[in-house]
């Protein structure tokens, strides 16, 4: 007995059930034309998109997605289609999977663990389900899940308990760095356990500050893995069941919508940045596209920041929808303008170099009354941020580009960042990378082909908002500052337990009091991708107005 | 049988269990110095503050909070002291409730109906109790219950099977329009089911895009009210019960920390828009005063809103700490500059008028080669408020004094508002406030004194950021536009059933398409005061990148 699944890791447009009814049609439609398949599997809340956050509490929203599944069963009635959608039952709403065949909805599975943790908040909207759920499909018995659920070793063995051959489960399971190898271990070993093979499909791409990674997967019911799409590209995989266990992966039919990168990736040692570089290009691609914006533009400095995000910004979108800008002042060092200038060259994108002394002297002007007698602070420092800020905002206002900011996670967890200045933006690449890996992923970046000129790597980082400034002026060494900050926003370890591992109680005191001053800061800044355990946004969540010290 | 309870109305500091533990302290030896007493009963999460949010992933936190609870048990072991705490059993936290007396904690009840709708979030943090509390306590069985709990007749009626005379709840009860009357009307309804005196313990002040507005009460065991305190004021009564009755109220002691406006409110017709105006008033003066700014300064533009927002400040702050800034242009017409300078004279702030032409010449001249044959639109309009935001930036940032930022929740709906230009600042009073509402607020607040100049009340809004630029070239009148957005965000309502509802599609189309591509400024806006049932922030969840639309 043989069964054919295709896994369907697939890209939706969150809120749009009309953009992602359709491409259910054509991608089902594709799969039928190019092979003689059972069963097609989309990801968690396909219907939909994930997270639709607030949209699940509008009437119309849940109505027409409902509606949408009942088309759905009409489309392909020789195939099982098996969606994601929200289920409402008239009075609660429930994270369902829908199992489509005969021009039916042939069964329902409603998701039971609802994950309300770091970035999710799935008890806001749905009522937990309470049953397993398995279906006879060509007489093999295959059991649904959904997500959360399938983390939980009982969930895995109710569903083999109640006679499921093969478990099947949709998944919008965001990245972040080492996700894939912890969900892999896991299920693999609830597999293992309950002797059940696990095709587990999960969505793709980018969604505000979430990146989901794909790499969909199979274990046989020895929790070993037949098979593993790639990450960050729609895919289209089938995979082959004999007799309830996975035979072999059929090759698969060529993405429609695959991503693809100038420079092909290296494989090897640097595998782990170059997943993160992925994650960062495919959010800042899919952000700008789903958002129907027409290119993007940044200010680019020529310190390591800028350099970065000009990299990413020109992978994710191409040279030619990507502009980048200079904005010199006179603490400006001609190393910085040069290298600005070079880069910008090397990825032939369009560049542009405003002094901004001419706004910084007219507000010097207007100010000069009301600042009469007092001494200069971090106020002009901000008003030569602020003044790059009004010009980039104009260009990207004018150009309907989408203006990206480039500050990196160690300044966002520090308030090293001018608000309305370097923060102005309505996306943030590297907002979770903390410095020392912006480094690494220049580096990377670089090994595939020189696009950031060396001195940039090398030189000291400077914000040159006053003369010969240096990031360390004001703060300890990135070396000291990233674990710190590691420490104690994604570990949430106390200050005693830092000091314990060896840090100085005065940088422990001192990185400690910056972060938590700066949550007002935070509060405005431009959405960035995730890909840390705890990035600022959803997953981290402090009151501004808080007496909390955590020293 | 005689039972003396104390009403604790009091306002915490979210994160500073140390503030808060001395403000028990005192305010248990105040009471006790003035009556003799009882039981004194603080509202619910008093030792942390409400919300504390993903404080409560700390461990340090909740160890130093359960640390500061057995202090707590020795500072007045001959009274009964009832107070909120987040309750760690070394697996689970729970928010709790602690009866303290004879130098133990004697009784301890763990909230069962965790809130996690709207801008409540109980369930990522706590796990539910599961049964209810009654403690023996001179002769009386007492129960307790937290907030949501006593929403639920079921909680009611099951801490009354279980013996309860009287039900104690501990609140950090929001406030918002219509709040209080149906908080009321449900309680006193359980209490009379149950035949159950209720004792109803708010707290008070605000913290971010919350205020709660204590109004704490008693009702019999016939549902009945017979005591309630004031609105936002700190307060501390006393509740005398005979035989497991309220007999009377006892004279309060005198506030310590009451709030007191300059002027006195009217009681009668203006009734429910001096209640938002205390709110209001109450949450702008909570937020300077609780993080720590030396004052306030805001945009005087002429208009309305910051007429209102202006005579808020001067009342949560005291005229003496706050800055009101005219910054005209060349479409600033005279009258905007005449009214401005008048309600400043009137209302004794200090005033500063800084014309912004010449910043707004330099980045002309900057961008003149960049925009070269491009035709002016709104990015002309925005470099001018985005100058007035570097001005009014850089004055709060050299005085240490909070910009208050001026936009009302109509602007924030429609996206009527420039990121990083008159969005700038670090609170919003008024961006709940819906425009028509905003001049009801303006003329209950000239009802008290004339403070606002008439002529600002009854000519036509404008930006003026073009030459006799009306908001009504942009949108439709806001005796139109305030009733679509009502029913659209807060209600929810679908476009089909906005038009059913007598607006014409056209209206109803214009409005929602507006909306739905404004998220990505709110995601960026200042907090504000919430006094809706759906307000911008924690309330309303929506992504930025959306395909979802409304029509």
């Amino acid at each position: 007995m043989t069964l054919k699944i295709a896994l369907i890791q697939t890209n939706s447009l969150v809120g749009n059930i009309t953009t992602n009814f359709n491409l259910i049609v054509e991608t089902v439609t594709a799969v039928r034309n190019r092979s003689d398949i059972d069963l097609i599997v989309f990801p968690e809340l396909m219907l939909v998109g994930y997270p639709p956050e607030d949209l699940l509490l509008r009437r119309d929203f849940i109505l027409t997605a409902n509606n949408a599944l009942f088309e759905l069963a009409n489309i392909a009635p020789d195939v099982g289609i098996v969606v994601g959608f929200p289920e409402f039952d008239g009075k609660n709403l429930y994270n369902s999977a829908a199992v489509l065949s005969e021009g039916c909805i042939s069964a329902v599975y409603r998701k039971q663990k609802l994950p309300n943790y770091g970035v999710f908040d799935e008890v806001r909207y749905f009522t937990a389900g309470e049953k397993p759920c398995v279906f006879e499909f060509k007489g093999q018995f295959i059991g649904l899940s959904i997500c959360e659920d399938v983390w939980h070793s009982d969930i895995v063995q109710a569903t083999k308990d109640a006679g499921a051959e093969i478990l099947l489960t949709l998944n919008a399971s965001p990245f972040h760095v080492g996700k894939a190898q912890q969900r892999e271990a896991l299920i693999c070993s609830h597999a293992k356990t309950a002797q059940l093979p696990i095709v587990y499909v999960n969505a793709v791409g980018g969604q505000d500050e979430l990146v989901f990674d794909g790499a969909s997967f199979v274990t046989n019911a020895e929790g070993k893995i037949v098979f593993r799409a790639e990450e960050f590209v729609e895919q289209i995989s089938i995979v082959e069941f004999e007799n309830g266990q996975p035979l072999k992966q059929i090759p698969q039919p060529p993405s429609k919508r695959g991503l693809s990168f100038a420079p092909p990736f290296q494989k090897g040692g640097w595998e782990g940045f170059a997943l993160i570089y992925k994650a960062l290009v495919r959010g800042t691609s899919d952000y700008v596209r789903k958002n129907g914006f027409k290119g993007a533009i940044l200010g680019l400095s020529g310190g390591i920041d800028s350099a970065l995000v000009l990299a990413i910004a020109v992978d994710a979108l191409g040279a030619k929808n990507v502009e980048a800008v200079s904005l010199p002042s006179k603490y400006t060092l001609e190393m910085s303008n040069d290298d600005a200038k070079i880069q910008a060259e090397i990825m032939g994108v369009k560049y542009h170099s405003i002094p901004i002394e001419p706004a910084v002297k007219a507000f010097t002007g207007m100010l000069a009354a009301t600042f009469e007698n007092t001494p200069a602070d971090t106020t002009e420092e901000n008003i030569q941020a602020r003044c790059r800020g009004v010009v980039l905002m104009a260009m990207s206002n004018k150009q309907g580009k989408l203006l990206l900011t480039t500050g990196n996670k160690s300044e966002m967890s520090v308030g090293y960042a001018t608000l309305y200045g370097d923060m102005c933006g309505g996306f943030a690449p590297i907002k979770d990378v903390p410095k020392l890996l912006v480094y690494e992923l220049a580096r990377y970046r670089n090994s595939l082909s020189q696009v950031i000129p060396e001195r940039v790597l090398t030189r000291a980082p400077s914000a040159e908002l006053s003369p010969n400034q240096q990031d360390s002026d004001s703060l300890p060494s990135y070396e000291i500052l990233d674990p710190i900050l590691a420490r104690y926003i994604e570990e949430n370890q106390s200050a005693d337990e830092i000091v314990a591992a060896g840090f100085s109680p005065e940088d422990v005191k001192r990185v400690i009091s910056l972060v938590d001053r700066s949550e007002y800061k935070r509060r405005q800044s431009a959405v960035g991708i995730r890909i840390s355990e705890r990035a600022f946004g959803r997953d981290r969540r402090y009151p501004i107005t808080s007496g909390y010290r955590g020293i």
